[in-house]
């Protein structure tokens, strides 16, 4: 076994999960993350923790929904009490091909969805933690060669986190004090509203609200955005190619858009409900182990030198305790390259240029 | 896919578990029954019953087990919960490799299997049927080529269910009239009583008490066994071949053993504790779609024209309403061939001489 795969299951169960011995933990494993959930299951052995290994297929997924009349019973019991007596939850991706379930139609997967809102509460209520196993399959949505999409995958997943949390903490403090933001790049003027938001800084442990590994972006929830913003990183969204993105807003509200590629997805997009047309995230990757694309978005908006924005749903933890952000039954990201031509401002202060930032070398204010 | 893959789930979801609308259903999968889990699947979402994959991985097992300091707890919650909450339990079988555990010690494993009795209990609670997908690693257990092992476990696994469960009806109906059972071969002559017991028609069917699939088998709870059997069937027992065994009997109980390879293992099992002295079952294969020994119990204990005898625990289904049978932690299969110079009588009467039953064209009284 390669040994950075033991390393992703250490910084998995310690680092991310905060594992202990008695923690009844579910792992979920992909047909092709077998490797990684070997070094899972060992770390969970020696930390003294219970394992219940799930098997998430998107084969398996694909035939039952579409053999299903859809009519899904809500929550099944012996699911919903399986989370609800989970203390932890580990995603494990790895499939053999992400299109697997291409082809079940979209009102069966939004009926199944619905009828399982506990299961998800449930899950979300564990301390759970999403990552990959470098799969081929991956590396093929990469364009990548699968030696190389390895390379990749754990120079993002085996970073030195603890330092990371460090200096993302700084960022954090600064939006946490600041009350509007402004993102400035070509064919990029926009105003974001963050007063009385909190940021989080995603080190990638459930004990910083950090869910993903890898992560390493600090995000927070704005509002009464103003402006325009062009997205060039390039992604899949519903299977379909999007390139160049450019959102117009007013009000908080988006009320022009197009796209090079792709437009009509975003126009279905933003067509979901009220609060699709509104921001529900405000992101700033500062992941340097992520150094390209992938298409791939638990990667792409972590990397360094990038902004990312969402569409749609808000995240509780970027809101004062009970106060409700943009609801949406979607949350879209979309990234923009910093690295250059770009600022970032807090309050009117330059926090960010060209990817770099106020604390490290070479910023120029 | 094989369309055998797919009248295999069928055959298991409809006929075997009984599924229905609603069924709360854990379904767990082999690294390597991938494709036969996706015919479950499908077969399950055509019943609209609830879904819940489990990932069962030898691999996974003894990484685990290898790095636990061996003081399990019992019955984890989220474990137990599931299956508390599960109406039906399939396992489907199919690692790729049946040595995956081999080095994990006895204790632990004794250790862990004690620390789950009760998720055991509620698994048995269910309706669960065991099968295996006929992969690469059961092949070569049974020295064969992965194509011919394949059209092997089909022929046993895809047979006229319910017609056999008729003919199986009427030697159960013998045994269910009968008091006593004599066995006569070369090297074999053993009496048992049966008086009060009642047998099982195992027609690989929850609804007919019977959990294996492939099955076909009648089977009863033997006592006060006297006399000589020779079990000429080869097979590996703790991963050790054993060939040759002969028991003798005495008031119900092993007096003499000897073997012609592995008689240190039969030895072992046989000083368990007291009831692995005794007979807890006396078995009758009767699936003819089994035409050979492949070095699995599943299968050749219910080949056609095989009888075999348990050591240890005798099983509820054959007893009278809450009375209890012979105990034991062990239940251990020995199976002797009955196809030539060999008759079955009960109570005098036979019922079987060559392999060719009482009502079958060919007999010889």
């Amino acid at each position: 076994m390669d040994e950075r795969v033991r390393e992703h299951a250490a910084v998995l169960v310690d680092w991310s999960a905060r594992v202990e011995a008695g923690d009844d933990v579910v792992v979920s494993v992909g047909p092709d993350a077998h490797e990684l959930a070997v070094a899972v299951a060992e770390k969970l052995g020696e930390r003294g923790a219970n394992l219940l290994a799930t098997y998430s297929s998107g084969e398996l997924t694909r035939a039952y929904l579409r053999a299903h009349d859809g009519d899904f019973e809500d929550d099944p019991a012996h699911e919903l009490a399986l989370y609800e007596n989970a203390d932890v939850y580990l995603s494990l991706g790895g499939g053999r091909n992400t299109s697997a379930t291409a082809d079940v139609d979209g009102e069966t997967r939004q009926a199944y969805s619905s009828a399982n809102g506990e299961i998800r509460e449930a899950r979300l209520d564990s301390r759970w933690v999403s990552t990959v196993h470098p799969t081929r399959s991956l590396a093929q949505q990469a364009n990548m060669a699968y030696e190389a999409y390895r390379d990749f995958a754990y120079d993002a997943i085996l970073r030195d986190w603890e330092s990371l949390a460090d200096e993302m903490g700084r960022l954090k403090e600064l939006l946490d004090e600041g009350s509007a933001v402004r993102l400035v790049s070509s064919d990029t003027d926009l105003t974001m509203e963050i007063e009385g938001r909190t940021a989080v800084n995603s080190a990638a442990s459930v004990a910083y609200d950090s869910h993903n590994l890898p992560s390493g972006e600090v995000f927070t929830a704005p509002f009464a955005t103003e402006g325009t913003v062009a997205f060039d990183v390039p992604m899949t969204l519903h299977g379909e190619a999007v390139r160049n993105v450019r959102l117009e807003f007013d009000d908080g509200e988006v009320v022009e858009y197009d796209a090079e590629q792709g437009e009509s997805v975003v126009g279905e997009i933003l067509e979901t409900d009220e609060g699709a047309r509104r921001l529900g995230e405000l992101g700033i990757g500062m992941n340097r182990g992520i150094d390209r694309y992938t298409d791939n978005i638990l990667f792409d908006e972590k990397m360094g030198e990038t902004v990312h924005l969402a569409l749609g749903r808000a995240y509780d933890a970027n809101l004062p305790e009970g106060a409700s952000g943009n609801d949406s039954a979607v949350h879209v990201d979309l990234i923009t390259d910093v690295s250059e031509d770009s600022r970032l401002e807090i309050d009117g202060d330059v926090v960010q240029r060209n990817g770099t930032f106020r604390w490290e070398d070479g910023f120029e204010e």
